[in-house]
């Protein structure tokens, strides 16, 4: 048996297959060391802009170096720089994990290295993926029509879902046309709610739809999209000489979580004849626990639904799930099958490059189905009833307490809430006490918060979604969080007796 | 010292420590073991359509699974459907390498788990991939003006090209009017040669420019852009009422791997006024060689400028290296900032989401940092020089073969080549012995080959880049070319003498 690859180090050919195993016991070894004392590692690290940058070379190094010194500088130079998205005390943004047989997964596809960008460049990729989509489409409890494939983030899902919204619009023939040389058409329109995420109005902007072709729906008092205005808006539009062509509701907007009453959307989408996407990226998850599937009721009738694995299913960023009733406007749009790409297999498969704009596709589907085994569909539910349950007593502690008050409903892992000190109504003074108070709980570097702004309030969020929060996690912060809250009392001069 | 992950199985955490390591360390024996004995591997899978697919449960595992189990399925299930881009006699499309350094590093990511939106939201992902870029821009001999930025894949940093060049048409207010809305506007154009990457065209798809939007400049007889055509195409398109825009050149195309001639290229974007883009994705690398540097003569001037780390340097996909001169107009572009995004860094610190479509940003640059450390300058130059010296072997065999034939120049280590029969004149029995040809090289799975057309013929390709590679198989494979050539005579009832 030749083994030509475990020579010593030479100057032609990669690391030396007995180095590299040294090398990835000491980085395995490095990962249980790190995540068995994460516990007392501060969340977010103390530096200040320019540091890191300061402790690393200016110039590529001219040499090789050994692996064990580039990994002994992980310690030096990268952990007092990470902010610690893998952490029990994460509970800024959305909370997501990179758990094991995650992590595991994306080592052995950084391996295998493949492209799956045909059929042909590595059938266990597409089959692989189209597989195990199919399992979590099963999860969440959406119809067999759903078409599944794999993209990188949820923005770039939202981009080709209103990408084939647009591409529907048959008279703008907007593939071979452009939208600049469309001049008899009618600018076109968007419709998402005040609430919706950043990345719709991104796509519109990479779209040529631009920021005024996005029409922002008010929300109600839950932060919910208003299918009347919704529905008047549309009408408004078209007789003001407009070409409403869709509609992104939310299931689990980034602020506050709240969900948009998709049955009602979809009914409006159907009777204009509008292309639905759902933005259900964090949210979507939920609906793998029966109790919690109402949260994606009436995504049966969206055109299009992404929903983010790598953000509350365990799985390392990056992986986005899209699913659509209408894959064949997606290839219609971005089919593009140049010479070189042609295989003998075209006719009987499906190569996923002809559906995105990106033609690289390495092999996310691994991490995923790994995931999805070792935890199982009843693990995967235990652990996201336990994220609403820790949620749940979060919630119940803040309204308790006299002098905090939640912001918004929590129907998924996301609280948002605020201290009320006594006897202070004012709005500005509100909103400074908070940020006052977010500042100081982020300045201890325990936890790691994030806030948002609702209706001019300034509101501090906490999201439950690492694996390895624990309830005594959440009291550790809860503590903190009335700690400092003391704190700024004092820094306001104000009392601290209701 | 509290150690709260190392306990058993739980129901309501990540996979207990102790469990990750062993599975660790089984798969970094696996990952040895595939790599010892990837020579004996057949680089091409033998399975039907729908045969992975069939080996797998239809339905989700309703209960975890043991790691082991799941380790051991890699054999059984996905190695079968396995194109094996890693491997020594992988030859087709571009040859890349996930290398030993490159797969720690993406290790080391998918634990960190980070996500590098913001400069808060881990420091040490948003500097270090300042410095690695800069350190890739010094060993590519570009200018200290060119700003870097780590997008997944060439097709999204192209992407961002065009719409950073879309953008800068200040007329059009592209961000906020769109392009369907700006009816007194003409509609715009961007010129790439011929042989440009279909991604430029999906870009085109994607940003409301339109195929019609994309002028293709024929090439010479050595399949470079033709700039005297290039020049009078903006001129005819600007007097027919288009608006010129941005010009893609292009340094190692896809088939053929000819390089434009970006100085003269540039000088017509300079005196037009038009963003000049340069997709060096495959190509660029070779200029980390002096006396390759040449490749990118004239890309000083370009705006912008794309080289992928995951083709030709090592790295596994995905990761794009993107320089710009002007990355305001980037931001200008795409940066919008949510208030739930906004961090007490903001002013002092680049943000990298503010450049671009996706939110999610993996921390890509740890693995740029491992393989450029790991291997140093030296140790790089070194390995590619072995390929560009590997491709001139092979073109020297070709070149003295009579019955084969170079179809393009080899300025890199891509080798494109046809078989010529002797007596064989007519185009479209040599295409379909060429076809037959490859057919029957790659049925034999030990190389994978693929091919590209070239003026109307049918043309063999030959990609050499994988750190796997030595002269013993590319003679592997040069002897079973001219076997199959026996055989493909065979079958078209030709005679073998010359």
């Amino acid at each position: 048996m030749k083994e030509p690859y475990s020579r010593e180090r030479d100057s032609l050919h990669d690391m030396p297959l007995e180095e590299f195993r040294q090398a990835g016991y000491q980085l395995i070894d490095w990962i249980v060391e790190h995540f068995g004392h994460i516990d007392e590692v501060p969340v977010l690290p103390a530096v200040e802009p320019g540091e890191i940058k300061r402790m690393l070379p200016q110039e590529p190094p001219p040499e090789g170096e050994a692996m064990e010194k580039i990994l002994g500088d992980i310690d030096r130079v990268i952990l007092p720089g990470i902010t610690h998205w893998n952490h029990p005390r994460f509970f800024a943004y959305f909370s997501i994990t990179g758990s094991g047989p995650g992590i595991l997964g994306e080592l052995l596809s950084a391996a295998l290295n493949v492209n799956g960008m045909l059929w042909k460049t590595s059938p266990a990729a597409t089959e692989l993926e189209q597989v195990v989509l199919d399992w979590f489409r099963q999860m969440l409890g959406l119809p067999k029509e759903f078409w599944g494939i794999i993209y990188d983030t949820a923005s770039v899902s939202s981009l080709h879902a209103i990408a084939a919204a647009r591409e529907q619009l048959k008279a703008y023939n907007v593939r071979e046309k452009g939208l600049a040389g469309n001049k008899e058409l009618p600018p076109l329109r968007l419709y998402t709610s005040e609430q919706a995420h950043s990345s719709i109005e991104k796509a519109a902007i990479t779209l040529g739809i631009g920021l005024e072709g996005v029409r922002k729906i008010p929300v109600d008092a839950e932060f919910r999209m208003i299918p009347e205005l919704l529905q008047k808006a549309i009408q408004e539009d078209r007789q003001a000489g407009w070409q409403p062509f869709c509609v992104v509701a939310t299931v689990g907007t980034t602020s506050t979580t709240s969900i948009d009453p998709v049955p009602e959307i979809a009914q409006i989408c159907r009777k204009e004849d509008l292309w639905l996407h759902v933005d259900a990226a964090y949210g979507g998850t939920a609906a793998v626990v029966p109790e919690m599937r109402q949260v994606l009721a009436g995504c049966e009738e969206a055109d299009s639904l992404v929903v983010n694995p790598h953000k509350w299913l365990f799985v390392p960023i990056d992986l986005s799930a899209f699913y659509t009733r209408k894959p064949e406007v997606l290839k219609q749009a971005f089919s593009l099958v140049a010479e070189y790409l042609r295989t003998d297999a075209d006719s009987q498969v499906e190569n996923l490059m002809d559906y995105g704009i990106q033609l690289g596709r390495r092999f996310r589907a691994l991490k995923l189905w790994f995931v999805l085994r070792y935890f199982g569909q009843d693990g995967i539910m235990k652990r996201i009833r336990y994220h609403l349950n820790l949620a749940k007593k979060l919630a119940d502690w803040i309204d308790r307490h006299p002098n905090f008050r939640r912001m918004a409903p929590t129907p998924f892992s996301t609280i948002c809430f605020r201290a009320e000190p006594p006897g202070v109504t004012d709005r500005e003074t509100l909103n400074r006490f908070n940020e006052t108070l977010l500042e100081k709980i982020n300045a201890r570097r325990k936890v790691f918060l994030s806030h948002t702004k609702l209706r001019g309030d300034y509101v501090i969020r906490v999201a439950i979604g690492n694996l390895r929060t624990s309830e005594r996690h959440l009291e550790e912060a809860w503590e903190l969080i009335q700690e400092k809250y003391t704190e700024t009392l004092k820094e306001f001069s104000l009392a601290a007796g209701s």
